[in-house]
């Protein structure tokens, strides 16, 4: 199946991605399910990375977020070793999908000469069936032998499953007059509703920093970025979030806000690039929420506004039905007063006060509604509490792709 | 916009309902919002009717809604009146909304000559717009002057939004010899995931019987059935559900198991008729979830699985997509085990024990998934409770009737 690439993809296609010090990649046809293109990437770290992430909570994890959850927070001396492939996600497949983790764990020590507790696999495609993990094992070799800095780009198309083009994002800081690199790939395009991490995102760093103070940066910055966004709010057996720092660059960055800051940056961009990539996107659309009793409230709304489907098949339409916002408010579970509500899309006030907006044109918000970004804003008028988050339309073709494609 | 008959509606058309001593009904257009259709309807109940109900508990709920809420409970000494148009919703219209509410109810009560406080009223339609109340008020003389015991049918018409057909059922009981019928109508077919109660719902009966029992029975029928159905994961602002019991048959129904399993299948078979109008509907589902650690449990797995549009879309696609239905587990937020989930499409057993079933065919399950009624059931192995949820697909014509049609 090959789909055109999103209208809402980033211009220019993949970005020129700066070397991370310490990280090298490799990808190869391993044939697990797709043929004619990559669909298994090998990334080494360097002895002495740290990793933190955050995992799917879904109760129907798969055996590999399993297996790198417990992995998380080990002893960093010897090197690191991620290995993902895509075509199946080896969830739901009982003590075989436990074995294949450890056939391509054990391969892949092996070939790098580190421990087993230092290799992260991750898996993405059909839920169910058992995983072919021999053609995996059987170009781990290959990918050892070809390893190089400045192959992220393979990885992030070798990671690919409906996805309709490959996501990267980089920033770097000067700290004490050193340069510090993140760079960052991701997947992900349907079955998105991360709940504690989204599909599959890796980021890597040269900062210096130990796992405590790395891990607390990854947890805050998911909460404002992957657990922002949604495309059907179906949430994945495997989404994965790890980022490594090689500490290469010798820039000790624990406590370091201008770091935090470009990392939660980098997994901004990541977020909303899948979000651009939503299956069957032809819309980018932020939902604002503010005035709400607490964060957890407006985030509440924020998210039954972008999860609804008739909320989402009128931007399709490019109709600013602002009734099914007002709906979507209803159901939601969280605190309202209806005759307090207000409701713009983009900078045209709908309605205020529980109807609507003396002199609201509508023409002037069907305007809006005609662009590639849309943006829908409803202020609670309770409290000060706001949340944002990120999602795209619902189209026939999201119908299409997943009446057909077995994922 | 005039659609197709759904291909799940019951064959034979609208049902020939036995008339209820003590309720007359009445039909016209008033050209609301749509021409060439009739669109209010007028119900006029006796002296002594007993009227319980159930509601939205949106936080954004219409002024109709609101109203009729605080009347149930009332004196039931003289005669009622529900009257409903189609095509706007009064919700979100502040306090014009209040006062369309307040000049319907004061016109019918004294076209009928009943007190205010026993005329219900409910719209179902565009939310947001101003209602012209004017248009309603205009026909209330002509409905009164036509009302007649057996129109049930022209008032089942008037009330459909994006319905393609009208919905109709009855029971009929034999107590102490005679006989105590229930007749019903309702309406819906997008904006449905009630709770509490589910767009527009009439039942009508002879029986005799108090409020307070009749409100219990109402209530725990709703919770197996409206609060069982779901469309799209949307609730509407308007949901209402009335019960009128005229007392005309003389029988007293207090406590009576036959009488309330009569009402309950009643509001079973609407319910139903409801998720086969689902809009766009090519398939009727019914998610059984058991092994559950609570009741509640298996209804949130149940609604998860329901409301999942990969799921949804996997059986527009007659694909037993099985990781799907993990995945839907897997997110509910209910207590499940993997390694004890059990799946069936049909009768075909085709996961178990967290993993695929020994001799699992495909072809098998896919021959299951080909027919206009799919059943889905997971066995979570964890306890003894257990739920059933009715649906419908998701489908591209959702789409093209949402992206289109201003709900």
């Amino acid at each position: 199946m090959s789909m055109p690439v999103s209208p809402l993809a980033p211009k220019g296609g993949f970005p020129n991605l700066p070397v991370v010090d310490g990280a090298r990649f490799a990808a190869v046809e391993a044939g697990v399910r797709y043929s004619g293109r990559t669909d298994v990437t090998l990334v080494e770290l360097c002895p002495g990375t740290v990793i933190a992430g955050t995992f799917t909570r879904s109760k129907t994890r798969s055996a590999p977020v399993l297996d790198c959850r417990a992995k998380l927070g080990g002893a960093s001396e010897s090197g690191a070793a991620i290995l993902v492939n895509s075509g199946n996600s080896n969830a739901f497949t009982g003590i075989k999908g436990v074995e294949a983790v450890r056939a391509i764990t054990s391969e892949t020590a092996k070939a790098l000469s580190i421990p087993e507790a230092r290799v992260f696999t991750a898996s993405t495609g059909v839920i169910g069936e058992p995983l072919a993990h021999d053609r995996i094992t059987a170009v781990i070799e290959t990918l050892a032998d070809t390893l190089q800095p400045n192959a992220i780009a393979d990885a992030a198309q070798a990671i690919m499953t409906t996805d309709t083009y490959p996501k990267g994002a980089s920033q770097q800081v000067e700290i004490d007059g050193k340069t510090v690199t993140i760079t960052g790939i991701a997947k992900g395009s349907g079955m998105i509703a991360p709940d504690m991490a989204t599909m599959l995102v890796y980021v890597f760093t040269d900062a210096l920093i130990g796992f405590d103070a790395l891990q607390s940066m990854v947890t805050q910055g998911c909460d404002s970025t992957f657990n922002c966004i949604t495309v059907d709010s179906d949430t994945s057996t495997s989404d994965t979030l790890l980022v490594a720092a090689t500490g290469r660059s010798g820039v000790d960055v624990t406590g370091v806000s201008s770091f935090e800051h470009a990392l939660t940056q980098v997994m901004d961009d990541l977020a909303k690039q899948v979000v651009r990539d939503g299956e069957g996107a032809s819309k980018f659309v932020t939902v604002n929420v503010t005035g709400a009793v607490s964060h957890a409230d407006a985030h509440r709304v924020a998210m039954s506004i972008a999860n609804s489907p008739l909320v989402k098949t009128a931007v399709a339409g490019e109709d600013p039905n602002w009734g099914r916002v007002v709906m979507a408010v209803g159901k939601s579970g969280a605190e309202a007063d209806r005759d307090r509500l207000s409701i713009r899309f983009g900078d045209v006030l709908v309605a205020e006060n529980g109807q609507v907006a003396e002199g609201y044109v509508e023409a002037e918000a069907a305007a809006h509604m005609t662009q590639d970004e849309v943006t829908i804003s409803v202020d609670l008028g309770l409290g000060s509490d706001a949340a944002t988050v990120f999602t795209c339309d619902l189209t026939a073709q999201y119908i299409s792709i997943n009446a057909d494609y077995r994922s």
